[in-house]
């Protein structure tokens, strides 16, 4: 049964061999790098087990889809570990496996292998995403150099506020939009092109951005200096702020933005917007790196270093 | 803490940076074909949770390794994603690296990425191991031809016997070796050459070979006939099926056995039986592949079909 609704995703990608053996095999471009990234999700921790599978199948493949594009790589095929619990009867995996479809579809990278287990506790979804990148060009999390400028891509926070808004924390004419940012996460494959030729370090923000910015400076031996006032935000997530200002913070340590963040040269960054504008995707400089090795600093519109309560409101449980 | 304990596995992979990044990068040798596998484990179903950590870690990673000793590939490196629940301990995270990194260093297959996660229910461990083959040559379950010899490696039915050892359903002076075989199969990547040399098709016997075989005729479009008289037992197991007949059908359908299961057509038999043993594996030919669509058919001491009331029994739960 299981093998009937997940062969059709791996119809297209001849080294999967109709799902019907042990392993995947991959033909390698020549001159290409593979990128390999991995993320589990936990029903009602990562997502709330009552969401929509189309919907928990596509945003399980777009953040893996999201580490990819971060490292400069095209999408080029995954692999679907998925550990059922009973309640995942045959209509929640035909609606999960039409969630895959249209997304697989959307940004071509077809199912190529995986593994069903049952399990008594939680559903449990790993996936492994396969990606192309030419030879040692992939973008890492430590080449940042003091001096680049800051970068994200998008507008920050809508994934934190859209969680929230699906808890039923926050209501008003922007939680729908919010809502749809925080299951369907947008990966920025778009942005390939622009990374491989002008970012000296990226990653995308999964867990916050103040605490992704603190990973990547880590992994680069520097730390940055941004400013709160020049972080993108939506129009929903702006006018959430200006009724709840507690709601700042969630925004910025939030989570779930599946967003760009990167480092980019100074006397590369004109050019990097363009490209980034060409790719269709906005891109904002939102401060620099710089010398020395504590956390980075965001600071308020007084130029006051800001203090954070939490880092990372991503999780449910 | 997880990423000290875990990144010490993942030094001597330059594209794993440290496990500091969102991907690793694989730089594939030229001319050869990328093999990618996962599984997940989970406690209770696939191991018991009192398994020693050490023994739960080498057992995930062995099982892809079988996974890819099958298709022709050898071992390049591997990602793991786990979820944890509230049971694991620091001791018990360093007593499972320590696993790791025994067999690792055993088979020449680093670490190079994860996923860690938290979880209310039982600890799952997916594992997704990467192996190289010449371009073109993996060996497929879906190759095999009717007239072609059928091999097995090592002994049949240890697991499925170690399982019930552990459970405490069976004792007496063979137990222990059983148990070893269920906690550490040994995957048969020194068959790796013979299997690229002479086999049309192979896989690995996980979930019990009367199953496992029937997989690889459907994925071949053959039928096969074998004998069970033929099926290598080793001694701890002859003396168990000596004194509970029973127990027979447990080793011919069981799994856990982590054996290969191969085709060879009839003029390569010496060339593949004598570079098996040159390279320390017995494989012993226990049939035929032959026309058909109906399942293989296992014949008794009297040339009878058996019947198996069960297949499979490597599942716990």
């Amino acid at each position: 049964m299981i093998q009937a609704i997940f062969a059709p995703l791996a119809a297209g990608f001849a080294g999967a061999a109709g799902l019907r053996d042990d392993a995947a095999v991959v033909s390698p471009q020549p001159g290409m790098d593979l990128v390999v990234t991995t993320d589990s999700l936990v029903a009602d921790v990562h997502f709330l087990s009552t969401d929509d599978p189309a919907l928990i199948a596509r945003k399980a493949l777009r953040v893996n889809l999201s580490d990819l594009a971060a490292k400069g790589a095209d999408a080029r095929g995954y692999l679907l570990a998925i550990a059922l619990s009973p309640a995942q009867d045959e209509g929640w995996l035909k609606r999960f496996a039409q969630g895959l479809a249209e997304d697989q579809a959307r940004f071509g990278c077809p199912l190529i292998g995986g593994d069903t287990v049952a399990t008594p506790g939680p559903l449990t979804i790993t996936l492994t995403a396969l990606g192309e990148v030419p030879e040692g060009r992939a973008v890492r999390r430590g080449g940042g150099r003091p001096g680049d400028m800051v970068y994200v891509s998008g507008t920050i926070g809508d994934g934190a506020l859209g969680l929230k808004a699906v808890r039923g924390e926050l209501s008003g004419s922007g939680a729908d939009a919010l809502k749809q940012r925080y299951w369907l996460p947008e990966p920025r494959l778009a942005l390939v092109p622009a990374l491989l030729a002008y970012a000296t370090a990226a990653m995308d923000i999964s867990d916050g951005l103040i605490g992704d910015l603190g990973l990547l400076c880590h992994a680069s031996g520097v730390s940055a200096d941004i400013e709160a006032g020049r972080v993108p935000l939506s129009a929903a997530a702006r006018e959430i702020v200006a009724s709840m200002p507690g709601m700042r913070e969630v925004c910025l340590a939030g989570g779930d933005d599946y967003e760009i963040l990167c480092a980019v040269p100074p006397s590369q960054a004109p050019a990097f917007e363009q490209a980034s504008a060409a790719a269709g995707v906005t891109v904002t400089a939102i401060g620099r790196l710089v010398e020395g090795t504590l956390p980075p600093v965001c600071r308020d519109e007084h130029g006051r270093p800001m203090t954070f309560s939490r880092l990372s409101y991503s999780h449910i449980a």
